[in-house]
């Protein structure tokens, strides 16, 4: 698209199947997307495809052999041939992109038949875009990407193109699903699901030929907001008739329509508990009303008390999504997922992982990660979510099965995707996004090839090298410079750009650090605390409930110690603090200079863009950095150990 | 006015007059006013009103005897017949307004001849009301009371009879001047100089018979904005022209056009700096192009680096206004005033004068105060400023006058009253209006007794003893319960409403209280701290240089000690901020039981008003001492000494 960057589909990476002659065979729209790639890519580079029968010899064979919608496919390389057979469409299509990533690779020796299909089958990204410019949020609500691809200003944006070359990308990294507004429904939002669901068929029809299918979120109070009845009470006949009326008028505007998505009795949003009903019972509702279609309604899980008195300390927000959910498992319908961050907290640059997920047997789970940069340097800082995301999919709950295997419901992310003309606003954010698709895709994934994955896709490459330098330990810097040792927060309060060590410790949101003169940390142990450790299974109950076992990294959500407490890396916790805070920026500092040196091997605008984000990337490092460590001197009055500058 | 709150002007404070055979001497339209009020008292209270010459015998005579604009009057009773004389028409209404706060007593016994006369010959309200809605600040910056009174989402508001009724109430409390828009000129404002000068000129027609005169607020950059010239340049001959034109057509349209406001180079206003001139050269060139028709250019002192780095401990914004502009006296116009902000930082609840008011001799300076209770409890919190008002204005920066005596220029007050039916949103904030306009009158005024007056007027006399003991010492009380012994700020940054103690601690506004684990407070002294101290004459920069001399409210503004430094009240700091802080809330406690008591002795909506605010109230301050005194139990480990609970 003119104006806008190719991001890890640039016309080069289609140069090797461009170059080359392709037959395909089969029949329908995913094989007609898949010819399209494939003759626009011979167009530009003098090789030839065919449909169907033709003359051999051929390089590369794309054939859909069934008619189901699987998205497996097979990959093999026998006689100087490539073949990509699939059952379905879909299939077709991410085979055909599995061959743009390998690249010449694709065309070289030979390689048994392997079969390749996606361990997790829904993939999703929720928009959190509005319809309505929203006054404090904006158009996008945590977006740092310009305005949304799907809005403007109360309206459709009506940019087709776009999000044609939105779907592509999408698919391209293995995303198949797509709620195409935020999950606090306001009142533009709330007409999607009835008299503006025209705008959303619209946004399906460019996303079809990807593979994609829209989801929709909407208000528990829809039935009140849209259908005048006096109630949304999920037992009242009247609500449950309401939404399967509704339900059934979507389906006719799409007929793949994914489902809903449902944020409710959270932050302010309505939902069942107004009905002394529970959220089994609220979800089933929709459920109910989805199910003749094959639709989904994914209830999130990110329910917990946001008016908290800071003053009470026998309340604890990591524990509210296990203490509500848990004494649900097994009503929830078979089409009801339940949607579960994947901390217990709200996306912090550290936390352990949702104790939720593992003890709902009987219920599907989704796993909800953020791809934008909400806590994380909201796309003014490097921060590769890669690794953390990794961690989170291959940890186990208890011997068994990992958090990969146990989101049976998906895995979710927050898009960081706006209209601008870098989809992500800083340029190497793409990389989050592309690395969310293909975890999801194969969650035991080894994030560091899905990077040099991207990294081959995106550029040049002489660039290589760099660009992986930058990012691939761009979460543990940001780590280092932000939130020591899993305590999270300590950023500025509403926008969550910058720190503010005190920022949310007095505040009714349930986020606390507790630091006095002495120590810091929250005590979330079952002999003395709060008893969240206990939410665990074993052996992770018992690891996180002393902190001579606890992980250094999720110490002070764990515990609250003493300044001098000797962390397992032999390390005081305030020199550690210390000590990160200026290794943090340091980082930074030498990140800014390896991309400084790849002047000339990026795009220019792709490097400028990075250049300037660097320049406000450190000054915020900085700024974190002496908050931090001048608060927590003149708190603790512990010298640093090597005498460097604390303000 | 119907549906609007009578304020200290209700029809029974004409009961006395009403009741009674009054005569009205002279002409003019001040004098029309005069008849107009005792006119409309005497058809509802039965009494008589005749003009000029008339059959005895009166009680009551107010003669116009010459002809200038003179303020004064006298008042005298002998024979049964009270007299109220003046040369000027306003002095006559000034007259009217003194017999009816006077009441009964007015007609009573006999009183010899004595002369009133404001001491300030300007006082002045500035409205910081914005024309179009500011996105962040509103229709009116820091206003808690509705709308403006003059303008709506960028038109005028129209409402003449409500600018009229204002004006009334103004002239009963003895103001004269009112700037009609915010010192924070934006681009619909700017416009109010030039092709919208006419909507200031229908506010002028409503005020002017209250003698009041209107000012503007103008931007130092208009030539350019508005006039379409390359420079503001304050030397540029085109630039002079500009200013003299406009200001020409300004009085073509308001012919008593009082002047200027200007805030320049300030929080990112244009100013003087940007062309290397200084800010008497930025006056001058107003005061030029207004002296011919003996208007007044105010221009702001408020200028410091609002982008400070917190972690330079050499600037102090409270030396910036002396450093900017005490090497200007002199330079300054006979027609330009330096409009002073009566502390060094920001209307904090409590500061040291400013040690500019006095160092400037040969400058005329205005003093400008806080009405909108900004960082008072934005009139959810009852806080009566007359006190610290007073104290301000009885101080005498040298030996010799104070700074009642000093403001020659003037006393101003930034208003506190919007389109809310009891004009300042909370109905006792009226009180600080009231109290503005007399002090302004009369610097070394006792405000009991105004608070009385006040009283009086606006409340039952069964009423006025409650309303009194809420009044009285509310400033004190809200300053227990907020940032202590004057060290000002620890508010929520932004809006400035509630606690947050780090809140302004590492930002770049020059506002930081040092806290760490021994001790709290800015060392602004010569020998070891920034210096400010040194900019008052003897004896106060001996007095505040020292932590013995310095006066406990003031000591944490002047020095940093350490928490078991023992106060002259024989308390330790710490322990003052813990028994300040439970005493405060108290007080609070204590005066909602007194208002609950006047249920029944005060208008039903009023009292229901003040209740509601009391609720308000009293939960803030409750968060202000836990925040504050949580904060300081764990920095300094010290425990309250009477084992009160503090979390």
């Amino acid at each position: 698209m003119q104006g806008v960057d190719p991001a890890w589909l640039p016309d080069r990476a289609f140069r090797p199947i461009g170059t080359r002659r392709t037959l395909i065979r089969g029949t329908g729209p995913l094989v007609d997307t898949v010819h399209g790639e494939v003759a626009r890519a011979c167009e530009q580079f003098g090789g030839r495809v065919e449909r169907d029968a033709a003359p051999e010899p051929f390089d590369l064979v794309l054939e859909l052999t069934g008619d189901d919608s699987s998205e497996a496919f097979t990959y093999e390389r026998e006689g100087g041939r490539t073949t990509v057979t699939a059952s379905g469409g879909p299939g077709l299509l991410y085979g055909l992109f599995h061959v743009v990533r390998l690249g010449e690779a694709a065309f070289q020796g030979s390689h048994g038949r392997v079969e390749h299909r996606p361990e997790l089958a829904l993939r999703m990204l929720d928009h959190w875009d509005n319809v309505a410019v929203h006054p404090v949020m904006g158009q996008v609500e945590r977006g740092y990407a310009g305005g949304s691809l799907f809005w403007s200003d109360g309206r459709a944006r009506g940019d087709m193109d776009r999000i044609r070359a939105y779907g592509r990308l999408l698919a391209a990294c293995g995303i198949n699903a797509v709620a195409v507004n935020n999950v606090n429904v306001h009142e533009a939002e709330a007409h999607l699901l009835t008299d503006r669901i025209g705008e959303v068929a619209d946004i399906a029809r460019e996303l079809r030929p990807y593979g994609i299918r829209v989801h929709l979120s909407v208000t528990f109070a829809a039935p009140m907001v849209l259908g005048g009845l006096a109630t949304a009470d999920p037992l009242d006949e009247g609500v449950r008739g309401w939404w399967a009326e509704t339900t059934s008028r979507v389906y006719e505007a799409i007929p793949d329509f994914g489902g809903y998505v449902v944020k409710a009795d959270s932050e302010g949003q309505p939902g069942p508990f107004a009905y002394g009903r529970s959220h089994a019972d609220g979800a089933n509702v929709l459920a109910a009303a989805l199910e003749p279609f094959d639709g989904t309604v994914h209830w999130r899980a990110f329910v917990y008390d946001h008016r908290q008195d800071w003053r009470d300390r026998t309340t604890d927000r990591a524990r509210a999504a296990y203490d509500h959910f848990v004494p649900l498992d097994g009503q929830f319908a078979a089409n009801a997922v339940l949607q579960v961050k994947h901390g217990p907290m709200d996306f912090q640059v550290r936390e352990p992982v949702s104790p939720l997920i593992g003890a709902m047997p009987r219920t599907r789970l989704a796993v909800e990660m953020q791809a934008t940069q909400e806590y994380t340097g909201q796309q003014r800082h490097v921060c590769w979510l890669g690794p953390m995301w990794s961690e989170v999919l291959r940890f186990r709950p208890e011997e068994g099965a990992s958090v990969g295997q146990l989101a049976r419901g998906g895995l979710v992310a927050v898009s960081n995707v706006g209209d601008d003309p870098f989809w992500t606003g800083h340029p190497l954010a793409q990389a989050n996004l592309y690395t969310f698709g293909r975890l999801a895709w194969q969650p035991d994934a080894v994030p560091g090839r899905i990077l040099d994955e991207w990294i081959g896709l995106t550029f040049e490459a002489d660039a290589a090298a760099g660009v992986r330098v930058v990012l691939d330990g761009s979460w543990r810097t940001y780590e280092k410079y932000t939130a020591p040792l899993g305590v999270g927060w300590m950023v500025q309060p509403g926008h969550h750009y910058g720190p503010s060590v005190d920022g949310y410790e007095y505040s009714p949101w349930g986020t606390y650090h507790f630091a006095d003169r002495d120590g810091i940390g929250v005590d979330r142990t079952v002999a003395t605390g709060t008893g969240y450790a206990g939410q665990y299974a074993k052996p992770w109950s018992e690891v996180y409930e002393s902190p001579t076992s606890c992980p250094d990294e999720l110490l002070l959500f764990f515990h609250h110690v003493l300044y001098d407490h000797v962390l397992h890396s032999g390390k005081t916790v305030i020199q550690h603090m210390y000590d990160t805070h200026f290794e943090g920026v340091e980082e930074v500092e030498a990140a800014q200079r390896v991309w400084q040196g790849l002047a000339g091997l990026v795009a220019p605008a792709r490097h400028a863009r990075v250049a300037e984000r660097y320049e406000e990337q450190l000054r915020s490092a900085r700024e974190w950095r002496d908050q931090i460590n001048s608060y927590f001197l003149r708190k603790s009055g512990v010298a640093d150990a090597h005498g460097r500058r604390i303000h």
